[in-house]
């Protein structure tokens, strides 16, 4: 894949996933927190000690594995005790990525679980376990896939300016190569898209809702303050094993 | 649950099912129609005979099963060989509606491929198997929550004026029945409800995408034709199973 195609696709797929994620935040936003579904535990010894989160999300994820969903270069599961595929290997065409080790599922679950969902959420139990569950499953998947796709940018960005980027990633300096692939203006641009469209689609029509908690503001701030910085810290990571 | 009650729960629920189909409609149509996806057997012997969406939906199924899903009276299962709960079962408090057997999923599964794919998606195939059909399942649920929340419906009509209704249910007179449960001044309001939505979430921001197919008038045609028709049938299924 020639360098500005991998830029355009890159750019398509994240504002695409913008949609996503934030559909998925007003789902999710219907129901109350529901603490207990994220503690290990809660619903018995059924659940292999996970929490219905968890469980859920394993289950899904072991699913997904046979219809093969993690052979994807931008696909990364949460779980790694997953069957293989059942079906015939896709011919992928070349992947624009080199192969890397590079997940931070754990973390991502982890702000999400402890900070997102008590953000978006009105607080308290409404009962709606499943739907909750169901709801964070798939919001889990949607800000991996968005966060991970660091990796296709900071390939992109590799291959745009390798004299700069090459001597950064040799020396090992982490916060140099930081600062050299942060694009502020880009950056500025994705937070006010995501404004724009979280005033778009979070109208309230048909009233009879509880307060709207998705406000512009907070969708701003979840990309500013976890998913830009999540992206980024993916970005340094993937550089950082890629062959020089 | 008292008639009033019921009747404002049930339309805040379709009210909020709204959103959930036509953010589900909208990521739909990000992917070709990728009819393959649907042909019984398309994937090998391993899918059990099913094709990759009724395999998916029936795993999902599964899952959600165990998760107790399905004893909830608004939840209506596409396959019937599920397995039992694992959560201890939720104490429910009293169903507003009676006991029955109603369940049009085969029906709304077929219209849902053979209709509402080829008219929301590109034509052709795009190769994205995997997320046409995780998005497949999720509207098929929600499409199958919509239209068998009739139930609801159908018990705060019957609640309203049983002495309407029975004499017509105990005639067995479907036609009669039909026009008796039939208000075509709310059918209009939900009608432009979700032209407006659609309006308002399907404002494409961004730009970079195909062509946009949900339009308005797309989502609008949905519920005219399908939605609200099988709703309605779902009424009727259930008034005749009522002990009147």
């Amino acid at each position: 894949m020639d360098k500005q195609l991998l830029l355009t696709s890159t750019r398509n797929v994240l504002m695409r996933l913008e949609e996503t994620i934030i559909f998925g935040l007003i789902e999710r936003a219907q129901f109350a927190s529901n603490q207990v579904i994220y503690q290990k535990g809660a619903f018995g010894s059924e659940l292999s000690g996970e929490s219905l989160v968890g469980y859920l999300l394993h289950e899904t994820e072991q699913i997904h594995a046979r219809m093969r969903r993690y052979t994807s270069p931008d696909e990364h599961p949460f779980f790694t005790d997953l069957p293989a595929p059942i079906l015939p290997a896709l011919v992928f065409s070349e992947s624009p990525i080199q192969p890397n080790a590079v997940n931070i599922n754990a973390e991502i679950r982890s702000v999400y679980e402890q900070q997102l969902v008590p953000l978006i959420c009105p607080p308290g139990d409404d009962g709606q376990y499943g739907s909750s569950s169901v709801s964070d499953v798939m919001l889990l998947q949607a800000l991996s896939k968005r966060i991970h796709y660091g990796k296709f940018v900071a390939e992109s960005k590799y291959r745009d300016r390798e004299e700069v980027l090459k001597p950064l990633i040799q020396a090992m300096d982490r916060e140099a190569l930081a600062k050299a692939i942060t694009d502020e203006a880009v950056e500025a641009q994705v937070l006010e898209r995501v404004r724009l469209k979280a005033q778009t689609y979070g109208h309230q029509l048909g009233g009879g809702q509880n307060e709207f908690r998705v406000t512009p503001e907070v969708v701003q701030r979840i990309y500013a303050e976890w998913i830009i910085p999540l992206n980024k810290q993916v970005q340094l990571e993937y550089l950082f094993q890629r062959s020089v």
